[in-house]
């Protein structure tokens, strides 16, 4: 099994959630999307035509991508630890529709704010369509749903309740690595908000993700 | 255990999601979206402040919304038929994966064109924030998701290959309750598309989905 690792958000994200995970074992491949390495073969020919990062090659050859699916494959076949998913079907379909709220909500919203913008231009150079006009509804609704997060975060610790789930990694993986270029993301006064995002700042794997994970066997 | 249901292409999903899984039982209350029953209480003190449909209360009053998370809930508890995610990890993987993408690149890109329309701003009455200025890029990012999709599909009977998924319903449901108000979504040429969307549409249940169960007890 072996991880195509980079730069950005969905990278982030699933590097957090195999550290909080544990129980995984990988191969890890480094791609160099600030060079393009990820839109030419051999990674558009024999790993995604799509050009995403990250993307997990089983052994049997299969590929699969987008951020969820990865997760929670590695959460089934983990051999040690504890569930990011859930318990039960409860739990699983708690953490399930939390993590598409926050990512249709806010991630997609905030990323597509970026993508929209020039430096995202020039980042894709051309690989992705901008539309400027979009910008203002995209900032709009991204706060809009952080004001309501904020509410549904009253007396939580996590966004499921007491548990650590992939709905907290997804949208604290986003936030955290988009900060520097989404600089109204996390304004004064959400304190709910503030106090989620500070207590995920703080957990050891939050830093350790940061970097991707170098080339070869990794064991976590 | 109460599902909330309506018109639209999300309730459509989660029916056609239970007729073809079989197995299920539950209890229906139709909700009237076209008259803002789902955005004022009972609905929104009692079921979903956020005035979504569907919505799915389990008997501990535990309340799950999100289609596809109430899809992989059903699928997890059904006492009969054949699951529609997956037999093992990998094929769960391969759902998720083509699940999120055919929603994130085509459904969600058709479904704001037309909320950003003015047959959508008068559907809505204020809940959502139109954008027209997004319209165009969202049928282009649509289109170039479907060209590639028509590409993908070559020697497939459905998305994920023999097996029928959640992948082919939401995209199924979203394209077929759209398709009277996106009426540029099925154009000639995508072969591949059209015979899939063909297939999808000749199941007996694609039809029996069109209407809002009716209220009371069901059990398929």
């Amino acid at each position: 099994m072996k991880l195509y690792d980079s730069y950005g958000p969905n990278p982030y994200t699933v590097r957090l959630f195999v550290l909080e995970r544990s129980g995984i074992s990988l191969e890890v491949q480094p791609v160099d999307i600030l060079n393009l390495e990820n839109r030419r073969p051999p990674y558009t020919s024999g790993v995604n035509p799509r050009g995403e990062l990250p993307a997990l090659t089983l052994d049997n050859g299969t590929v699969i991508t987008e951020i969820t699916a990865i997760c929670e494959y590695l959460d089934e076949i983990a051999t040690a630890g504890t569930t990011l998913i859930g318990t039960n079907a409860e739990e699983r379909a708690q953490t399930r529709m939390w993590t598409r709220r926050v990512y249709l909500d806010i991630c997609h919203n905030f990323v597509n704010w970026w993508r929209n913008g020039d430096d995202a231009a020039d980042f894709y150079r051309g690989y992705r369509i901008p539309n400027p006009s979009a910008r203002d509804t995209e900032k709009l609704i991204t706060n809009q749903a952080l004001n309501r997060l904020d509410a549904d975060l009253e007396g939580k610790t996590f966004i499921c309740g007491d548990r650590l789930t992939m709905a907290d990694i997804v949208l604290f993986g986003f936030i955290n690595v988009m900060l520097p270029v989404v600089p109204w993301l996390n304004p004064p006064g959400r304190l709910n908000v503030a106090a989620w995002f500070s207590r995920m700042s703080n957990r050891t794997h939050s830093a350790n993700a940061l970097q991707p994970f170098p080339e070869g066997a990794f064991s976590g």
